[in-house]
């Protein structure tokens, strides 16, 4: 089995970061699993000599590490963007600890992109980037003191995903799945069409997107059911 | 089960380690998944403002590590220990993954005191320090570049015995699951509503139904569901 491929499609998004030294800590822990696409979206630090010291042998994955002013621009080719948090109770998503995950996330990294995405050391995730991850990762912790380095935790995500090699899920879904801006569109139009046709009110939207995000995340949309829900969405709009 | 208890009696032995910084990560590491025993064995390098920064909620662990000259002392109560290292084909030891060694571990530290022995940054174990323990811990890595920072080291196993003593069960808000029954006839209600609405010629079906199907059933729909779905598909068709 070529163990190479999985991990070569398994991108780590670093959202917002703020110390030098965790980026060479993240370049670092990602290549001593396998793991080498790295992408920076809106970053509060640049590469200095801390960052290259801590990268050690990785300083190829720190310098080759892309740059996005947003996040979407960073998971635009992605399948799924699981977002690594503590958080939990008050969100949509479904969860799953990095056990869980890793066959799964193997198993669609075999053909596809998939981004592992961390927020600011400091702040996290905020709310709209969190709606723009599918899954939600927590990493079990010391609920007494759950305060993971940035680091630690892609490397615990690394180790976790390489340690999970031999479990890959291999009935792959047969069908190509849908990227991340392709659901993103799809989702918007369908709000949309949905504000148009009288059922959801933009100015009262209770949970209604939220739910409907979560329902998308959960089936798990191929390329080829966005365009039947596209289709969908046109002929309900162009009906006499 | 108490969950304390084995964590409680998981021992990091540090064997001349260099690098302030890399003392701090560790306690860090460890005090995020529960582990507090630190023993430091001919240290190299002292604890300094590197290390307090770098062990951030996690000082406690860092001031109270214990401090012995040599690497027997260090083991004198200890009924297991396990040297974490890369090396493993000219050594006579039995060889573990963390994974395949967590559940052994746990369950001697049960009741008795374990010990994983970490050696210096630029030099590993010795022989003779190896020779002192009666397992082998080798986490797996890339082949091409092998080289696990300490502390990284240090949370890979913490994580690792942490994942398998929690064995997750993850307090997810509960959904209620939609009977077969219901998922059916939301199908049906949606395969009435896309002919109503012109997408759908039951004389040329093509393959639309059986996706959609398919598409229902990978999302595992649930009860709140099947009512959203419904009030769509009534406000399409009430559509003036």
């Amino acid at each position: 089995m070529n163990t190479r491929g999985p991990l070569a499609n398994i991108r780590v998004v670093l959202v917002e970061t703020s110390h030098p030294g965790n980026l060479g800590a993240v370049a670092r822990a990602m290549k001593v699993m396998g793991l080498s696409d790295l992408s920076r979206v809106n970053p509060k630090c640049g590469i200095d000599d801390e960052a290259r010291a801590r990268a050690s042998g990785a300083l190829d994955v720190l310098e080759n590490a892309r740059f996005h002013a947003g996040l979407d621009e960073a998971l635009t080719d992605v399948v799924l963007a699981a977002a690594c948090t503590s958080r939990r109770r008050d969100l949509p998503h479904p969860a799953y600890t990095p056990r869980q995950a890793a066959p799964q996330l193997l198993g669609m990294a075999h053909n596809h992109k998939v981004a592992l995405v961390f927020g600011s050391e400091t702040f996290g995730l905020s709310n709209q980037q969190l709606m723009k991850c599918r899954w939600l990762l927590n990493i079990p912790s010391n609920p007494e003191y759950a305060s993971l380095n940035l680091g630690a935790a892609v490397q615990v995500l690394a180790y976790e995903l390489r340690a999970s090699l031999d479990d890959v899920i291999l009935d792959l879904p047969e069908f190509e799945l849908a990227t991340h801006e392709a659901e993103q569109a799809l989702i918007e139009e369908l709000e949309k069409t949905l504000i148009t046709i009288g059922f959801h009110n933009p100015d009262n939207p209770k949970r209604l997107l939220p739910r409907l995000r979560r329902f998308f995340a959960k089936a798990g949309l191929e390329k080829d059911e966005v365009a039947i829900w596209r289709g969908i969405l046109s002929a309900v709009l162009t009906r006499k």
